[in-house]
């Protein structure tokens, strides 16, 4: 089973390798990392690059297809090639599926159209305008379109996609793998339960990411 | 702040990237990716390369270590060079931290001497062998030194150590930013709650990976 995840530039890396964590583990994977072109793609902070061993051309018809999030997102939904090539690969998947603002490159390419999808909490409008419904859950389906809430909710997503594709005792054999036994110190992973003055302060500042475009 | 992250060939990625993820974004971080020699270190599956961007003479005093795990993990224990960096850091840092067989690389450098400290549910005898006092815990403190469990518990490490350094109010507003809300499909992510028979097929199966070193 062939996956394919696309890296690009100013990506979000944890949208990448969380669901990669547990993808790359399923019986018979061969993860491919794709870029527009090969070699190191640096991320949204700056400090960390991964690297692309495959460009576009390379991997036409994986079985699975990952779309990361992270602002990079931005300048691939005017890109022709990308968008091009997450139509073609889409085509032929088995399941299509982002994390994060990876939603809204599915969405440019026009896969979303009136299908319920997430995305990151601070982008639902974006996903909205493209012609998606923004469903407020952690791990949204629609057909072989499964779409991940912000960052971390990929590892989630991968779990869901791994107990679909290989059955449950494959995927609980994955998370026992990672011990993924989450026990974060606080409950503010949502806008619903974080405190209202941290939701309003990071809405404050991505309206000001969003003016800077 | 400067925050060291140790990256290495055979590593596992979400040990690295998950507290990654959190820590880079701690007000005024400045986060360094280092290893034995600067470039792309592959990591534990093949399929995916970090690159380090540093050498581990040019990052001598972070305030952060980070030692993530993965198999390439063992090498690492009987590397001098990588010793000798792991104690020089640990004597200046700030906290000293590790994920999942990371622990393995400080209790080889001596630093577990007699403390609580965890690592991933399959090296409990492994870490016992370096002196320490294995605990069944997600994040263990001892002084400056903070452990993490397998894999995944990074992140939950780094939250704790977020709100340790920069205040509650920082690690929850991470913890927003990255949309930690995990909600896993299934309750599987520690032997205690996993599947007896998926617990023992692991066990066995790490058996045959320690026999085959």
């Amino acid at each position: 089973m062939e996956i394919a995840i696309l890296l690009f530039d100013r990506m979000t890396t944890l949208d990448a390798v969380g669901p990669y964590e547990v993808l790359s583990r399923l019986p018979g994977a061969t993860v491919k990392m794709v870029a527009k072109a090969v070699g190191p793609q640096r991320n949204d902070t700056g400090s960390l690059a991964l690297v692309a061993d495959y460009a576009l051309d390379e991997v036409t018809a994986p079985d699975i297809v990952l779309i990361p999030g992270g602002p990079g997102q931005t300048a691939l939904m005017d890109d022709q090639a990308i968008l091009q090539w997450v139509r073609q690969a889409h085509q032929t998947s088995k399941w299509t599926t982002s994390v994060c603002t990876g939603s809204l490159v599915l969405g440019a390419a026009g896969l979303l159209q009136g299908l319920p999808a997430t995305t990151h909490w601070l982008a639902y409008d974006a996903l909205r305008a493209l012609g998606a419904e923004p469903t407020e859950q952690r791990v949204v389906s629609a057909g072989k379109i499964i779409t991940a809430a912000g960052v971390s909710a990929g590892i989630d997503m991968a779990l869901t996609l791994a107990a679909r594709e290989c059955g449950d005792a494959i995927a609980q054999s994955i998370q026992l793998g990672i011990e993924y036994d989450p026990q974060p110190p606080f409950n503010a992973g949502a806008p619903s339960k974080a405190p209202s003055e941290i939701v309003a302060r990071l809405r404050n500042r991505s309206r000001f990411i969003l003016q800077g475009r």
